[in-house]
């Protein structure tokens, strides 16, 4: 990403950031992004798109244009113009690592910052966050429902937008898909790509077979053949198996080979070409299929025996058709008084579900000792420690009679933000986008199946340790009280 | 948009264009773009996108890094990718302009060039053209349901990427959008951008008041003030009042002041607020809400008489998301034989909805005289032409037996698509953002209210002429008889 994003941010982030400056309000404040709901009622989400967000914080800068445009508003001051001239965040920036595990209501990313500087960079850390993980968590529900077999990320013409193609492919990468049809994606993040033939070059041939044929002229050892122009069973799985037997007979051998199945009924369909295919000799050719699939589909499929080796999914995929939003949010959680104290920040709200948790804060993943599956996150305050070799009860948040053990020296404690900004450099190194991925696949294996259900998954307890429950009922109450008066 | 999008294209696109090159295939074909289904249950859609796909178009350019990368894949071959260094667009594209009213089944987008060429371009102008007619048509929606209010476009944070946040703003534009908060798109498309202060405003200062107060002071022309942060009835409203009563004491005049609710519930909380303003006396101060907006809940709200002046809509507008994707598709209609004739190709299905047009098309619109509404489109090849002192009786293609009759004098015809490059010279020159969207809104006025219903609207007749009838029905007869054989 080489484009400047400087300016990719909602107005009312420059307002705000003249009204600190023209206020002298200086001091650092902590803001932390979290979410509310997993997207498409899973049971986690997968996060991703902090490689673009350090991109983005490296290379901001308000340059000449940027800074006419901006006067030419007449709503900023001459002074705030030459303050944002050399504007740079300067701050320290905490997060979870891309392909984590993660849970609502918990600080994904933390902040701390003079306010000026941590409050500039929402709008664009939340659309680039809340994209990539949305088409991550997408990715990992379809690689789920394809049950191993290959899946394919084929969206880029019903993306939103190039980027979201580009960013898109990343993030379905990342969540688990094996390639992706998008070549500048592949370019940009040394990733996997495929794809043959589209019903044009069947049809500008004289017949099916020829287009076959020259097709396989060309790519004899990658020859996946798209049968359904004309007539799937009567026409394209015929003249695919006649050139087949052609490869065979010249004594080709192929990597991989085999059909495209793209309209019709794909249980249908696969299983009337598998035993084409078988009874004519080819039992290694591959079926693949394409055509409006997402994860619900392809587990029906699946159910119903359909012999389809490969999937190939795109709109609903990439756009994250049933749910096309992940819903990030950022918050201000402290401020730094004049004795270099942070002071915990509330917002409050009428619906519970919306009301801040105050402090600087962690997250503390619990792991079985044994099998190395998560029991359950605890959201703590900064400094709080929890020592491996004791025994916690904690309290369910939001029904604090429901309690858990944890029993001393039969759990692992990990915790997940680590430093990725500090004074405003740079201080870790993004894995490569296959690394992320195979991180993503052994966080999977941290979560037993109960809680990767495509429809109504267990839900994995996220609870607040004492110390910050008690900060934030308190703080609510402090504020009742004023109300009463 | 500067960026260099040749690359992002799928592989297939690749492929077949090599596999066009080595069989010295460069006969002329025409392809065009079209889409079978408004989305969101609308009775239209907005076209949008083209000056981006001209954009694309005229900076196709496989640099350096990008033929190193395809060549590093290993497929392609040294003389297929020296003919890409060179490789530009020299065909001619014609298209509806953007902001036009379209409906399912038109050609959209007509390209004539060599078979490479014309598939090279697919993927790019089908991810451009559908993210934006997409955002065009879901914004018309919301501001069709606004009746007159202004709608203000929120949504960059939890859009799909950084492009579809800012695509996303110009298509909203184009769709009657009054304001968006994106400071980019306001930039690069001159286009009105609004916004004041968020909830971390209110909470960084020592009371909501202060907050307020502060703001005031800063922007007292364009003071609105987001009242939620604590509690709208008992302290946002009363504060904002304070302030707006401390505003007009000192004999400030105010371009334009109010409130912005973000949460609870905005029916009662709106009717509340302008209650208690108007009590204050201050009538003239606005009410704006945000809050998970979409077209429903807007007709929703103002069924029950909320008293909201101005509508913030985030999150909804920005994805489509009752519908997050447009789909367009691109398919082969004619090739050029030796004699320079164009022979119509035909994509067959067994679903007949996905059975293509074949032939070099138009559309020809037919308006009532009278009224200059939209009466029917007819679908025709690009050699007829109708004289309006002609009476003609067009066939529902889909049900034959239904015919419409227009009368010759009392209608007048437009042909849509209009010549966008011409042997690869780009020769039109895109209006500028506001011109389409003032485009767009007379567009919408060529429509009766039956067809705009956010349900189940009326849908307006799309028929072929009985030449272009003919020619597919015979096409599917040919293909049909050769299957029994």
């Amino acid at each position: 990403m080489n484009k400047n994003l400087t300016l990719l941010t909602d107005l009312y982030q420059l307002t705000m950031m003249q009204g600190y400056y023209q206020n002298n309000t200086t001091q650092t404040a902590v803001f932390e992004m979290f979410y509310r709901k997993n997207p498409s009622q899973n049971g986690f989400a997968i996060f991703a798109g902090l490689h673009q967000f350090i991109d983005y914080i490296n290379n901001i800068n308000f340059d000449v244009d940027s800074l006419e445009y901006l006067k030419s508003l007449n709503i900023f001051t001459p002074d705030f113009l030459e303050y944002l001239k050399n504007f740079k965040f300067t701050g320290d920036i905490y997060s979870i690592p891309e392909g984590t595990i993660i849970f609502p209501e918990e600080p994904l990313l933390r902040v701390t910052a003079p306010i000026l500087e941590a409050q500039f960079i929402e709008t664009t850390m939340l659309n680039i966050i809340n994209h990539q993980s949305l088409i991550a968590t997408k990715a990992s529900r379809v690689v789920h429902a394809a049950n191993g077999d290959p899946v394919l990320e084929f969206g880029l013409r019903r993306a939103q937008g190039p980027d979201s193609s580009l960013y898109g492919a990343r993030a379905a990468i990342i969540g688990g898909c094996s390639s992706t049809s998008n070549v500048l994606a592949g370019k940009e993040f040394d990733v996997k790509i495929s794809g043959t033939q589209a019903h044009s070059w069947i049809m500008s041939f004289k017949s099916e077979l020829d287009a076959f044929r020259k097709y396989a002229d060309l790519f004899p050892d990658k020859c996946l053949l798209l049968v359904d122009t004309y007539d799937t069973i009567t026409s394209g799985i015929p003249n695919a198996i006649t050139v087949f037997d052609e490869l065979k007979a010249k004594g080709l051998s192929s990597d991989f080979y085999g059909i495209r199945l793209d309209s019709g009924d794909l249980a249908y369909l696969s299983k009337k070409a598998r035993k084409m295919l078988d009874a004519a000799g080819h039992k290694e050719a591959k079926i693949c299929a394409s055509c409006d699939l997402d994860e619900y589909l392809i587990a029906d499929l699946k159910r119903q025996g359909a012999k389809i080796d490969t999937w190939g999914v795109g709109t609903k995929l990439i756009t994250s058709d049933d749910c096309p939003s992940f819903g990030g949010v950022y918050k201000l959680v402290a401020e730094k008084n004049g004795n270099n104290n942070f002071i915990p920040k509330i917002k409050l709200s009428d619906n519970p579900d919306k009301v801040t948790r105050p402090g600087v804060k962690k997250i503390i993943r619990v792991y079985d000792k044994e099998n190395y599956k998560i029991k359950i996150d605890i959201i703590a305050l900064e400094d709080e420690h929890f020592d491996e070799s004791k025994t916690y009860i904690i309290s369910d948040h939001k029904a604090r009679w429901k309690k858990m053990t944890i029993q001393g020296g039969t759990y692992i404690t990990k915790e997940l933000l680590i430093p990725i900004f500090l004074e405003g450099t740079c201080v870790y190194n993004t894995p490569t986008v296959m690394e992320i991925h195979s991180h993503t696949k052994q966080e999977l294996n941290t979560l037993w199946d109960e809680f990767k259900r495509l429809v109504n998954p267990e839900r994995l307890p996220v609870d607040l340790s004492d110390k910050l429950y008690e900060l934030k009922t308190n703080m609510i109450e402090e504020y009742r009280a004023v109300e009463l008066i």
